[in-house]
Formats: structure tokens, sequence, C-alpha cells
């Protein structure tokens, strides 16, 4: 399968399994082992975590698995994030969800996900947030220490904005990796705000959280997620492809900013689905046919 | 009149003759041959295009009158524009409405323009809307193309917010020569967004179009259109001056980021008009009349 | 007390003293004179001033009292603004209030503060509020010009949005030394529309007008201020602080983009209250507990 170089001394997996549902699996160790290494045989060897992900309990869980067979590791590459606070009953004193950037913080996090991981280097560290209390500086001496003790290969960024990624930028020895942001047919925000076209400015591939926006397009709820619904039949009957969710996959895929799916599921067939996609090819007139149908009018 | 360099290779005029409602003016080849003379006359020597005026006509229609007197086009600027491709009933087949900027498709068009136009260049070329769906990298490769061969000699865009303008600039070898958006004293949202900002940063030159905001600003049909007119005719009678089309031009030209307008007109007395609004002075303080009595408040 | 060193050449307090009220301060020339002694004395050393200040009055009282003792110039740094024009008794012939950033006027009434102020030089001139009419080449020549001569030493602004700082800066030849914002825990827009992350990439200091937004958090009328005021009780009480004015400053204070507030209070107790703030210390889940009572809703 595709890779992408999205740093000198990284190439990820073209798709990337999030596992920020792992508690639903309901998988036993071995079980999540075995999956991963058929993700792994398929062509996804990037996973995607969050410090926060199950109530702070995914990455444990992940840990385990990897555990019972560490030189797989070598085949993966690991992203995590971190910097938000959540309100939690492993956390009774915390009586407001809130941010931390605070170079104390981010070390204490990335060298707790590397305990929870069982692993000693994380791929990719994101910063999960922007935050309306947020000092660069001190983010940039966080990553410093942990790129030089080998605990953190690269920074990226989740949810940030052009303007909030180009001043991080400018406080740091290298470049930002990656932004995870929300993309789907049901969500355009970034096509339309410039974070798409800055991206493509900088030679940086976004990823995508919530490709198939939570499954509300294949089984569509309001008149937005209906009409988006059509059109991605629509074309699936045009280009002769019966699973949607493939042809959603194939929309995301073929975008000009090389964005990387993160697929949260625990079913190898559909992790193959996203792989597949990336043979599925449909025509500019068919990717705004879905573009406009959650738009809700023509472009301009 | 004034001219404005907007390259180092290219003067245009202050005020450029837009011909997308070539069709409704109803002219002979030979009555538009004169009218193209006399608006040269005029120094209006710039001449506003797009592949799609007229549903796909009003390229060729220009192009017969200047067929008539190929040897005026070495007065004439022309500029014209790629990108849309329109419902239409010449492309039967086309369901959605949507952009095309792939590097076949861009040359295509500045191909299929230089026949209809019989013209073997066209001076600048400008993307006609931002896309959902933008490659910077490959209109960089058509335009190098297109730029080799002589075809097209500048690039521009039309519509484009400031990082979607930087972030395609950043694939390119030269500047952007300008940005065609929406200017008229009904369309204030180039001085509040930071577009205009932009641009004098950039010391690109924007265009504007529709700078009479479709005549609405001279027959008012709504309370803000009655405001501004107000406000218009105000400013009119304070300075002298009965036709209010052109203390709205003048409003226009005289802004420090040197809006050049697009007028439309198939009349040579209205571009006339426009011309010797060069020549009209209001005061600040009557630019700001009719600004605020758009935004419908005093500034803060 | 901490100083703020916004320029190579110039450190001012990291409170600012702001003569906006001025008139209602009713104090004679002697008691102002007394004032801004204490304030001296207490370490508030700028203060921040506007042309258009008290109907245009604000600038003569503070000169007059000045004038009463002039070597206290020397331990002072001035501020002060141009580029509205408000509609007065004074301007009888105005109708519209209106914002005027050419040569002529900046550098009139940059010289029309010297006189009223009784000083020869100004620290700071900041541009008031961004304009749609706005030639930043002409702000450059005059500020050249007012920098020559030695009347104004730095420039800055005040409300300019990210790409209206940058658009000016590129005309200049020195940086611009601060933006004057509203920032408050009412006020939340410019931690989420990138303009301190902007201001934080540039390392420019913001200064914050309107710090306790008026008043209204103190003793709130509607709902929202309810809410903060509330939050900034409950932080109070955690932090054993009686006085919540020193809890909102302290909140304005320790935001990692070094906001300098500007307190236009006429009382030396208060004065030192935004002062003894800098000692003030709160964790940062107090912090977003307040920022997120004004958000309405915890944070994503």
């Amino acid at each position: 399968m595709n890779k992408v170089q999205i740093a000198s001394q990284l190439e990820i997996s073209r798709v990337v399994l999030g596992i920020w549902r792992l508690l639903d699996w309901n998988m036993t160790d071995q079980q999540l082992l075995t999956y991963l290494k058929q993700s792994i045989e398929a062509g996804v060897t990037t996973f995607d975590h969050a410090d926060i992900y199950g109530d702070y309990e995914c990455e444990a869980g992940f840990g385990k698995a990897l555990q019972l067979e560490p030189s797989l590791r070598s085949q993966m590459q690991l992203i995590t994030k971190c910097g938000i606070k959540l309100k939690s009953s492993k956390f009774p004193d915390r009586r407001v969800k809130y941010y931390d950037y605070s170079k104390e913080y981010i070390i204490q996090q990335a060298e707790q996900s590397l305990k929870n991981l069982k692993t000693d280097y994380i791929d990719v560290l994101l910063l999960h947030r922007p935050s309306p209390f947020f000092n660069p500086a001190e983010v940039a001496a966080a990553f410093d220490e942990l790129k030089t003790s080998g605990k953190v290969n690269h920074l990226g960024v989740s949810n940030f904005t052009p303007v909030q990624f180009e001043s991080l930028q400018s406080y740091l020895n290298e470049p930002l990796v990656t932004n995870q942001i929300e993309i789907s047919p049901a969500q355009l925000e970034h096509f339309q705000n410039g974070n798409l076209n800055y991206l493509i400015e900088k030679r940086v591939s976004p990823m995508a959280w919530s490709p198939l926006a939570g499954g509300s397009l294949l089984q569509p709820k309001n008149e937005k997620s209906k009409n988006i619904h059509d059109a991605i039949a629509r074309v699936a009957m045009q280009i002769e492809e019966t699973d949607l969710s493939k042809v959603i996959y194939a929309w995301t895929l073929m975008h000009p900013s090389h964005i990387i799916p993160v697929i949260g599921t625990g079913k190898i067939e559909r992790l193959k689905t996203a792989v597949a996609a990336l043979e599925t090819t449909m025509s500019l007139e068919q990717w705004f046919d879905i573009y406009t149908a959650s738009l809700g009018t023509e472009v301009a």
C-alpha cells in the first residue's frame, strides 16, 4: 500500500488505524494482537492514540497486546496526543475540563504514554487541541527535551488553524509533521476556511478524524445527511461500487492535500475497505456531486 | 489615461471593459469593432473575459470583431478566466456545476480561449474561483507550459482569499498579477476581511467586478441600497456632480489599493463616465459617508 | 515592578495607567500631578492617551499637570493614538465619524499631542483603529518623518487583526511595538481569532483595553456576566483573595502573551491593586474555570 513520507525520517501508512474506541471492541489482548498483525498485513502500520482515549485507558490496552509480541513495534508507527485534561473519576479533584501545554505536563504525559504503550519511543506526538492559554516557547522546550532523549521523534498538532500552526512553528527547530483535523463529506469546514490551502502551501499532509462522520452518512438521520448519502449512493452506482464507505474513503483519499484518514474500526474487513478505496476512482464531477450535496447548493 | 503596471512587462488600463454581457449588447461584429476602437480611444485598452461568459459564447463574439481588424490586438490587453464548468446545453452530460483546475483542463481552456478570441496570446489568465479541490502544483505546471509556449503571459486569480492566494503563490515562479474580487459601495466584504490589506501588502492591484453592484445602487430596491444611494446622492450634490455612477466609480478608484474597476457596459458614454471618474475627487469624509451608509452604522 | 521591553530602546511598565476618563476624575492640576507621582512611585510609569479622549481634552489636562513638574517626564513613557475623527462640537462641520491616516493628518495630530502633553517626544504612537481606507506607505512616510525629527520614537497599532498588522509592518523599517486590543474575561475574541497567537509569533506584547470589561464583571447585569462573576468569585475564594478585580488582573497578567493591561482608574488604591495582581497566582485550572464561564461551555 501507499506510504506517506511526513518527515525526512518518517513514513506512515496512507490509512491509519484509530484506537479511540478500543474499549468498545471488547477484544482480549491476544485478539487485539491478532488484529494489529492483520492491520499491518493489510498495509495499515500506523496507529493513532491519545492519552485521554477511553478515559485514559486505550493506550494501556494497546500496550498489553503489543507486549505479547514486542518485535511488532518495529513494523509500527505510533501517534499519540496530549494536552487535554478530562473531568474523570480518575481525577476526582478536577472541576473543569481544560488544556495543559506546560513543559512539565507535556513531558509527563509523553512519558506516561510510553509506559502505557509499552514502547520506548513515540513516532509522532500531537498537541490535541489549540488552547487559549498557549506558550509555544514552552512547547518547544518540552519537545526538544523529549526529542533529545529519544522519547518522541516528531511533533504535530490537531485541530489547529493556520495562524495557530504558524505561531507554534515559528518556535520550533523542525517542521510540524501533520495537523489532524475533522474532514468528511459532512464536515467541509477545512475546505472552506483556508486550512487545507495552508497545509498544501506548507507541504504538510493533514490527517482526517471522523472521515465517515461517525456513521451518520451511512445511516442518515437528518435532511443534510440524507442528501449527502444520496449523492454518495448515486456516485457508488455510477462507479459500480456497492460499499458506500469505500466511496467516502475514496472521496477523502483523492484530495490533492493527501488527506490521511484515521479509521476507528475494530473489524479487519472495514479497514481493508479503506485500504481498497485507494484503488477506487471517481471523476472530479462526482467528487463535486458529493461536495455540493453537503454544501446544500451548487458552487458559486 | 492612467495605466497600472501589474507586472514588470504588463501595463493595463486603469479602467477595464468587461465583456460578460456581450450577448445583451446586440451588436453586429462591425458595431462591436467600432465599440472596441472607441474604448481604446477613450483609454480603456484592457478587456476582461471568461471562458464561460454568455454560456461559453462571449469570447468568440469578441474574436469575430477583432478578426475584422487584427492589428487592433497590439493595442489591447486581454484577460480571460478558466476553471468553472457550467451546467449548459452545450454539455448535456454534465450533472453538476463544478471547478476543474487540472493541468489538462487549464491548458485546454486557455487554448480554446485563444481560438475564440482570434489571438495567439492571452495577457492574463485568471483562475475564476477558489476550489475546494485545488492542487497548486498542477496549476503551476499548466501555467509553466502555457507561458513557455507563449500562449499565456501572466497568471492571476479571482475571488481568492489571502490564504488561498498565498498557497498558490508558493508554487509559482512568478507573482500572481491580480485578484479580481467583488467591490462596490454595496459590497464591503473585502474592506473588512483583510483581503485588500493583504493585496496592499503584496503590492498587487485588485480588480473589482460589479463595481456598480449591478445597478442596484442607482435604482435601489431595499432599505440598505436606499441608504447607500442617498449617501452617494448627497456626496454628488456636495461635489457638484450629477452622474451618480461617476461618484461610485470615483469612490472605487480613489482607494489606496489601486482598485481597477471592470465596467460591463456596451455604451461608450458610460465607459467614458468611468474614465472621467479618474478626475473626480471627493474628500475622505465623503468617502466614509458612503462607506458608513453601507455599513449601516458609523465606524467604531 | 516588572517592566516589559517592547522595543530595543523602550521599556514600559507591566501595568499602564489609562487616561481616557481623566475628565471624570475631577482633579485639579496639582491633584493630578500628585496622582501621577503616586502612580510612578507604584511602578506604573507608562500612560496611555489618545488625541480624542475626553472629546479631545484629556491630553491637555495631563499636560497641564506635567507642566507643574516637567522633570517628571524623564520617568514616564507616553503613549498616544491618532486616526479617529470624532463628530464633536469642536468640529461643527464634520458630518461623519471617520478615520484619517493621511501623512498630513498623522503628523498634525502627533504634533498637536506634543503640544497638549507639554512634551517634546511621544514614546509610542498608536494607530487607533484599522481603516477600510488605509495606505501603509503613507503611514510609513509619516512615521519616518516623525521619527527623524525626534517627535515620535515608536509606532504601534490598536484593534488590528493579524493581516492588517502584517500588511502595515511590511511597509515599515522597524517593528510595530504593540497592538492594543480589548481583552478581559468578558471579551475572549482575541483568544479565539488568532490575534494572540499571531502576536506571540511576532514576539509583540499586546496591551489590553477594558481589562475589567468596564466594571460589568464586578456588578454583573446579565446572565453571562453573572456566570463569569461567579467563576471569578469562586477562584477568589480558592486562592483566598477578597478583591475580585485583583483576580481579573491576575487572570490577564498570567497569560503567556504578556498582556499589558491599561487601567483607567483615578484612584491610587485601584492602581496598586492591579500592580499587586502581578504577585497573585492561580492555577491553570482556575484560569480555565473563568475562561469557560465566559465561553458558556466547557472547552472542546
